[in-house]
């Protein structure tokens, strides 16, 4: 492959991946009644791990989070959104997500395809500190949203009190002190009413 | 300050960001009359620049360009975005600029706040190799999509190939490589006709 060929290859991907700015999540920005999309958050989560690494429960190669919350939602243009609270889909390792990153990621040489799939993987599994501090990311901010637009999605949905601290408990895996700070939030919210228990 | 309040100062400055989402550029997503806002173009010329570093003139710390890259539009919160072909304001480095980092950077612990600010700064003086391949990544993006958009802004602003050569060239500060390649689709678009000769 020549030079010119391999960089063409860097530009399609460049290029499919435009169409993360049109995938919706079910979560409006912050103040808002404008849902957010798969770019900005992931945008916004990548400032988050930035400035929130030193409550990581362990040291992270934080280049590496922050790539792998750049991309994390990039099998949604083939796969979709599924929301967090979703009752009969599961969020993640579906094989439609897998199928997508293959496609995508494959668009680049060889090489860094090798490498985001495997990065694009590894935050899938949740097992590396940098996956699970990537994970309380992703966990955190949808939590702020919520507060800031007095329940958001959980009233929308009906989500419970149960049900928050059941899918937010993970960011704990990624950072104690983000949890209890989260928890706190999360408590406060069932006391202004914005959340209810089960 | 406690530690709760230091994470109280990294969650203002989380929050506030969020009006990046709302900032609109002039330029287009790909193959679209949408404009692009801030967060999303900030998004992906984070991740141009790690699958594009490769072509970096000299070798480049790639944690510091995705860190400038991913905040250096913030600024636009208070001074607005302003357009690249604009004939009467100026770019960068505006006293509005800088007093909208000091603001916005300045929501953070005092050691963020100076790191933050410090490159910003960086990038905006675009001497250091980090802040002339992080620049390369600004001009090519915007070039992409009105390629992909027949023109674009270069049609709706009445931009002239000669303006168009003068602001990308920056391109080459940063990357040879990639400079030949705008250079090449700018010379195609000409002879497409979507760009014109002044």
């Amino acid at each position: 492959m020549t030079e010119y060929e391999h960089l063409l290859k860097q530009v399609s991907f460049i290029h499919e991946i435009d169409k993360v700015k049109y995938i919706l999540r079910k979560t409006k920005l912050f103040n808002s009644d404008r849902n957010e999309n798969d770019a900005e958050h992931s945008w916004h989560l990548a400032i988050m791990a930035l400035i929130l690494a030193e409550h990581a429960n362990e040291p992270v190669d934080i280049l590496k989070v922050v790539k792998m919350l750049l991309i994390h939602d990039v099998v949604e243009i083939d796969a979709g959104d599924i929301f967090l609270y979703d009752a009969v889909l599961n969020h993640t390792n579906t094989l439609a997500e897998q199928k997508a990153a293959e496609r995508i990621f494959g668009l680049l040489p060889d090489e860094q395809a090798k490498e985001y799939i495997a990065i694009w993987e590894e935050f899938e599994a949740s097992e590396t500190p940098e996956a699970k501090f990537a994970r309380a990311m992703d966990r955190l901010e949808p939590l702020l949203q919520n507060i800031s637009n007095n329940g958001g999605t959980w009233k929308e949905f009906n989500v419970s009190y149960e049900q928050v601290i059941g899918k937010k408990s993970v960011i704990k895996n990624g950072s104690e002190t983000l949890w209890k700070f989260a928890e706190k939030l999360i408590n406060e919210s069932v006391e202004k009413g914005i959340l209810n228990k089960g």
